[in-house]
């Protein structure tokens, strides 16, 4: 075993902590939260340094770093602040390239560098939550055509991606046929509507109704037939990132706390001087470790071919569990600043909250992982 | 022992009950929490009830009922989603008729009846948290006159209040002598602001500046020199309010999510179906069962006289913490739709985490307590 | 809502208390526990005070007392150090005389006043725990008898017990019939065997084969085929004992701890005036009043016919995970010396485990109480 | 990083695993067990391994194969059922190295590949746990000679060891110098009385009263004076054997349990079917990965030189209670199986309490962990 970082590893950890420290980000971040608003022009310094194009091959301009690095870079971006959860869709370009026709893939690469949301995927229906083969979307094919309908919920970032990778069922067939479309959303028949929501502001969240959506045989998006199969491996990627992503979060709130229970003097000590707080941070410093040594792990394993859905489900269980409650402890040190004003633990607070229910809930984390686990020992 | 409500309790509560019915009050809740708007015309009504003179003496006019009819009023109030940490003030009105000169009393007591903010108490600082020994506020005496000079903060309701008693210390002496005030806060001198709230937003919290207010003798509040004793009694009164408020709210969230677990279907059944489901539940009913026996136990030892700063503190870090639990497993329930859209649940959620901080921190009661018990058996 | 005690319930207590102060019973219980003992010169000293017979009508020399005073008075011996759960057999007595007929009655209430362990009845079997209705002893009529077959496990008291009210399947009907009957054990056919034991090793866990063994008509106990009603009722008040047996241990163990606290000196001062160890007083003294109201609720609730399955199970459950936490604590309060040498804590801590077992698992209290609680708002 | 193992730790594995599988080792754990007996048969046969000698240099026949290597013997050992905590005393042989006169060093040298117990350290006393540095066992210059006199408490291993290396304080100096001894166990002066033990019967704990026991200067063990940096280090060091031990216990339950939950029916179906026994496992695993990744982290960072005081802390906090709450879990599971009868379960669940407060009780790793990690932000 050897936990040292390549030093094109450290050469990435330097580059994200030098942009951060250029400009106080946090003003941007904060104004950004308060608007519902993408924070795009952060995304596009990231791009500059070639974060967007980490994961893919080298042909197409990437670095084919694989997920240890991605971890890194995001472990160092969250501690410092950043809003990590806005870039899930630059972990999916891979999909795209594995997926996609040449069309749909230069569609996406076009994107490249210019810190624009660009695609997500859309499978969650109002009546279809973690039981996701009970969607009523279809697709029908009709003289040479094929048409969409259906409503899909609590879709991030449809609000301003140009394209959305949509699940739907084959209506012709009885037994159940999932596939997935490429839908251009400037297309007519469909419609966007925002929700409002508890954290994660910065990134929107809508409900899209495709009403009779007109497409081509050649937007689906890989094999007719094959959608859940596809997600599957997406909904396990997706879990890391938001392993990643909290994880990044609290360590930043574990930070902002030390530097305060330092200053902090109540009854003429600073309050890290007392007991009840060194015992918060002693277990802060439990839950961080375990968080780290986690996705470190599973990251490795993924970069060779070895995570299960039960690894992926574990990073989400313990890590959007654990870093909410790091960031609660944190924000119990801060007192009545955390929970007035406009400390950005309360934003890391909200953002939290909702991470153990998207992504897939933490019920459903827990039976995937338990059954995993126990089928081992049959 | 006897568990049997009394005829006039069962009326108060019918009375608020039949009052929750007559029009969709949450609509009117959430308009003055995203307008972080005082909701006067709903605590009106309650004091058209009575309630707002229910601990009153009868020559007030009131119906000297006891904190055990409180509790129960506010367990109602609370279970069908009503705000009770709007009414902090009404359990003060005794503190008045104690404490304050008649003039004093009388302005007061002008509000009965009106639902409107009348008065609060000030001690908190920016350096004086937990630490309330500590605080900078002065006063000053100089030809007759008194002058206050000092910053309070997190100061409940102050924006509408238009008497506010507050805690300073005499600049004169050496020995800390620590006196309160009746102060007009319509005189020169007194400048509030308001300061952004995570939760608790129906009522305001302020930063508030005395510079060189004149005051008079007669505004003494209470006998000079006993401030500390004073506000002591009203922190436990206001700890054990805080646990009312709080398990009410509890009490709401879990009936919401269990009307809404036996409708929810997912895999071809009702989610309270499934073990995970109902765990959840038996849980958030244990928390609501040891919420509700302690309050009322403890209602009842302060009935009779015998509840101790233990007792308060007991009741407001189980309370806050179970209640929270109880919210945020509600919460979980109710997946996407929680976190999303415009639950009365998230609104919830936020009040419950600002009370395990606010009235004396998490950590200052379990050392309240902790010492307390401890020293029974010394 | 009163929360005073009967002058008469005082003497019971002042009795209890006597008698405990009369001799160092420490020692004695520690005997009983190391060599695997029921105490029954305690437990007869008990009955001289009348308290197997508390629950009895007058008619047969009972003082027809409820549960809430068995409650305060189980409290109190729990308190000073006697094992309650070596006395559930006193509780079911009331069970004897509305099911059994003259003739089991008279044999059953030649005990009392003796201290000796009478009866209990047999339901688990070692393929039916929690699941009890898929158990596989059987009753056979052939020619004017009734043979019993089949194996009972963990099965409390049986070493000792002349009586035990066994379950059985009629072996002649295909829809199953359940049905129990009141067996003497010096019946032919009839083995009993010790099953070691992690706690309350003051009563005998045995397995209790019957081959074949000859019953009579008149053995029935009960109503042929109302077995698994009449067992439930006996689970409910089994779960509410255990809850009070429990509450009673963790308040010894609380009592000794602080004592210990208050004396132990490190770093040259009491460890009761460090944080860490004050913590840990103020939640244990939150799960003991939590205990205690939950149990004198649910006792009050019993006395007046309205406890439920789910106000049992919520005993249960809560109690005795609480219970085990208070005495864990309690243990690492004494540090090396309550994992080492004779300390009753450690006796405390091996019982309560047993206790999250028997009588229905945790699980299944979660189930039941889960369920009850949901079905309310379909 | 990388967490891919070398060839020759894979062999260790593959002979330890070789070697548990040669006899039903749990037959002689358990009779050690009850008899209180140190497993020296088995102790011999990974001598015979090279075990022992896996942290000593080539030139004393080693294999200088460093932390992370015992660990993964140490887990596979414990998955397997043997008790590793009968092994502290081999990673403290590279300390008689270090510190050893030629003499001392030749002492304990000579068991290597024996099996035997050797040596152990003894600092704890009645009045001096946690606060090491009030201890009051002293040493004695006078003509040439050194006599030692106190008492040691808590001090495992010590009936069995040949040598036992004593912390003393000079008696001449009023500055307190504590330096440590090399103490033949024969010598006249030294009785010593074996304790009770709740759990880790397998090695003795004991109390040795030194009566002016005559020693040579030559006795010493290290510098004088240097007394308590040398067991800072061992200190450090016995708390990640700690967690490595109780990892492996953990583990072993674990899957004894999951074993059992597949095979277990109940209602129709195998436990492992229902959402809380899989909700069990889940946890359960969750644990686990944490342990193991810290541990293993943990190791390479002290075979790096890095290893801090609040690393060891850390392991030990987290370890013993993460080991603690599966074994507890694993029980559960096994229902009544687990707390009669002779199953393993309730042997490792009474080790693994012992271990919260051996070796430094769980408040001291809390106080040490959160200190170090807020001095960072200072």
């Amino acid at each position: 075993m050897n936990y040292r970082l390549t030093n094109e590893q450290e050469a990435f950890i330097a580059g994200v902590r030098d942009l951060m420290s250029q400009e106080d980000w946090e003003c941007y971040f904060s104004t950004c939260d308060d608007n519902n608003e993408y924070p795009e022009r952060f995304v596009r310094e990231l791009a500059k340094l070639g974060l967007d194009s980490l994961l893919l091959p080298e042909e197409y301009g990437g670095s084919d770093a694989g997920l240890v690095t991605l971890a890194l870079i995001w472990e160092e971006l969250g501690r410092l602040g950043a809003p990590t959860y806005v870039l899930y869709q630059m972990a999916g370009f891979p999909t795209i390239l594995q997926e996609g026709t040449q069309e749909q893939i230069d569609k996406i690469m076009a994107y490249i560098g210019t810190g624009k949301q660009v695609w997500n995927s859309a499978v969650t229906e109002p009546d279809a939550g973690s039981d996701v083969r009970s969607l009523q979307t279809t697709y029908t094919r009709k003289k040479g055509k094929v048409y969409l309908n259906g409503t899909k919920c609590y879709i991030t970032s449809a609000a301003e991606t140009p394209y959305l990778v949509v699940m739907a069922k084959d209506s012709a067939s009885f037994e159940p046929i999932f596939s997935e479309f490429f839908v251009d959303m400037s297309k007519p028949g469909i419609s966007v509507s925002h929700l409002p929501k508890l954290g994660l502001k910065m990134d929107s969240c809508c409900v899209v109704e495709f009403d009779n959506v007109e497409l081509e045989e050649k937007d689906f998006f890989g094999t007719e037939g094959n959608g859940f199969a596809r997600v599957k491996k997406e909904f396990d990627l997706e879990r890391f990132l938001i392993a990643c992503s909290n994880y990044g979060c609290a360590y930043c709130a574990f930070e902002d706390a030390a530097r305060y229970a330092n200053k902090r003097v109540q009854f003429d000590l600073p309050i890290a001087k007392t007991q009840l707080i060194q015992e918060k941070f002693a277990y802060m410093s439990v839950q961080l470790t375990n968080m780290k040594n986690m996705i470190y792990h599973t990251a490795w394993k993924a970069d060779n071919g070895q995570m299960t859905p039960g690894d992926a489900a574990k990073c989400k269980l313990y890590c959007s569990k654990a870093a909410f409650d790091v960031v609660d402890n944190a924000m119990q040190v801060f007192g009545g600043q955390g929970i007035t004003g406009e400390h950005r633990i309360s934003r890391f607070w909200r953002d939290l909250r909702v991470d153990r229910v998207s992504g897939g809930s933490e019920e459903m984390q827990v039976l995937t992982l338990g059954r995993e686990v126990l089928r081992e020992y049959v």
